[in-house]
């Protein structure tokens, strides 16, 4: 296909959706649901074309020798198409926002003023090699009342086009147009070109996968982009900690699912208990298989603990490696935190609510904790339910992106012939 | 100045501004209303300086043969210094954002979630040749706890450097960090290629001025824009419109000050009524001297007006013109403004309820309006107080955008020692 006709159908595809967005904006958030169940029914029914699709997939990542993680993201199972469908029945029973008045006033001349939440309109998610993405991403946008305009990852080509299928199909079932869900079958950058500057036709890009896609997209795109880029979480244990619950929280935080977003990467130990403290979280982490990286005066305490260099203050491992370094109290905490931070989760454990309170409005991150895990960052834990991702940007959105984050407003004015003086 | 030396300088006002933007996120509300207070007074100390400063780049303009329309924008008087400190001042009354707790909530494990409103940080404004928009903008974002950083245009450099310099003494009185206003001296375009790819240190771009001005930002920035574009704003006379009532919002909305973007730019009447109200339409018009378009039907009982061509239902003329059309009905209404407007404002006259419902439902703009001038699209008028603009993007602000709309949020999360399981 010559790179111009290629072009001319995103555009088209743009279009399309445009059209399509305008329909959803109107729908009732029942008939959003009969999609959702409907999609879930077509993703169920079509399990063993989804599967078959995915097998190859699969054989062509093995042949070109992709790694055992891609291939694990990669892989689907009868029980993740039954998960994809549940979560899209999930959805339906979550509360619908569209619709909704945030508020309502009088002015002095009469005029009611109401605000009310509407969709976004078109969404573009950019993933990258897990194809229950397309399920999920598609399920939360429609639930919004969005049109979902998908670009998933060359590996799972195949699975995405038999996932896309089956909820097209939902959504005819369900006499709702199915161009509600676009899906780009072209995987070149050549994509990027167009899809990222076609502002015309699409209002938001959520790119979900590692932090050269986020940053290649953002340097690109001419649209909105909720940026979902690292985690390098701490957890403080403050002079007034009670060791025990820092020590659980910690471990909880670290070793729990270390390859999230939310996971522990750093701790800071007070000095004033780090005598006591640091020897107990070095057995501790021991046990988990932990590997310690330390400053000095940590590696005084846990001399086998490596010596940390600049960089692993700023590094998100995702993997059974933490960092710790004794601070002089908490003030040196939050300077610390602000200068290697991700602003992503961060928490500090103490029994001292005067600390507790200055730690949580000095440290800017988008979720801030007293006595909790950072791993309780996500939507579900959270009580939204459903969540797109976890924004690190602070315009829009800010942490755990549910279907509300997914939402806009508008201003609607009652009158009867109000004119400006 | 070398460019390289110009690119450091820009950086390290990038990190000034980082650093003050820490210390204001923590300063109580009183303490940013009393750097408001001492702000104003500077700049009335300041007002014969400023207005020197003013008559010097009124010089250097009028023989570089800038338009009178410039020369207008550029012109500082005493009385538009004292408003300046006057919108600084009407500021510190109004309700602070910074804080509020949006939400509450307690979860099955006993975390209790807390959604409160912060600063975004530091926010860039670009914009053109009136240099009140320094205090303004500067006020706007101290009173929300927000870092300023400002990058007037080149006409307004000495009128800029003098405020600039009265707004950094009040800060200064305030015992506050005269860092949480950042002036950029340099106007060429390279600062743009330095400036907007700051996102370490930027967190949102927010450019006023024309078009060209917004796209070009658009297109450079890899940090967030919030966009004011432009307003092609409808005014829809329903068949069961009152015609006194329609033909006052119009006349309001198109001739109380045209060259707003909320003024409105086009007349869609209904062919049902269209006979008797056309000609009142055109009487009522040519009286404030607004010269008239209109497609053919309009035409026919219009003679004199000129023929509309396929660009004046796009055109913001910004000026006493109107184009005029004749529709069958609402959803051709709606449809001519899916396929022309700017999703701005947009209103329809009609004593019918459901149709009033139903143009405000399926009209997707920032404000829509039953019965009334869409002149109404303001921050005061709506009862904000004060506007940094009226947001034309989807995201985070839509419509008028005021000090709420200048915040972002955290989570704040109290534990009793919870880990996730």
């Amino acid at each position: 296909m010559s790179q111009t006709a290629y072009h001319d159908e995103l555009l088209a595809m743009g279009v399309a959706a445009r059209t399509a967005a305008r329909r959803l904006a109107v729908l009732p958030g029942d008939a959003r649901n009969r999609c959702l169940e409907a999609m879930a029914a077509r993703l169920v029914a079509a399990a063993d074309a989804i599967l078959a699709a995915n097998a190859a997939d699969l054989a062509a990542a093995t042949r070109q020798g992709l790694s055992q993680a891609m291939l694990d993201r990669l892989a689907l199972t009868p029980a993740r198409v039954a998960e994809m469908a549940k979560g899209l029945r999930t959805l339906t029973g979550l509360p619908d926002p569209v619709g909704r008045k945030d508020a309502t006033w009088l002015r002095p001349n009469g005029l009611r003023i109401e605000k009310v939440r509407v969709p976004i309109g078109v969404i573009a998610i950019i993933y990258e090699a897990r194809p229950n993405v397309t399920a999920d991403a598609a399920g939360l946008c429609l639930k919004a009342g969005n049109v979902a305009f998908l670009r998933g990852g060359s590996e799972a080509m195949n699975s995405n086009r038999a996932i896309v299928e089956a909820l097209k199909a939902g959504l005819r079932d369900a006499a709702v147009t199915d161009e509600a869900v676009q899906w780009v079958p072209w995987t070149d950058r050549a994509v990027f070109d167009t899809l990222l500057t076609m502002d015309r036709y699409i209002d938001l890009v959520i790119p979900r996968g590692g932090e050269g896609l986020i940053r290649r997209v953002v340097e690109t795109s001419t649209i909105p982009v909720i940026k979902h880029y690292k985690g390098v979480c701490h957890v403080y244990v403050h002079a007034a900690a009670d060791p025990d619950m820092a020590l659980a929280i910690i471990e909880n935080a670290k070793c729990q699912r270390p390859a999230t977003c939310n996971a522990c990467e750093k701790v800071l130990i007070d000095a004033a208990i780090a005598e006591s403290f640091a020897p107990r979280l070095a057995e501790r982490l021991r046990a988990c298989h932990v590997e310690l990286r330390g400053d000095e005066a940590f590696r005084r305490l846990v001399p086998d603990a490596r010596p940390a260099t600049e960089e692993d203050w700023y590094a998100e491992y995702l993997d059974l490696i933490l960092a710790v370094r004794i601070v002089p109290g908490i003030e040196a905490a939050i300077e610390h935190i602000a200068a290697y931070g991700s602003n992503h989760s961060d928490a500090i454990v103490t029994d001292d609510r005067e600390a507790g309170q200055r730690f949580v409005e000095a440290v800017d991150s988008a979720a801030v904790y007293i006595n909790a895990s950072t791993r309780f960052t996500d939507g579900a834990q959270f009580g939204m339910g459903a969540e797109m991702g976890i924004s690190t940007d602070r315009i829009h959105a800010r942490g755990p992106m549910g279907i509300e984050e997914l939402t806009s407003y508008k201003y609607v004015v009652y009158g009867s012939g109000q004119v400006r003086t």
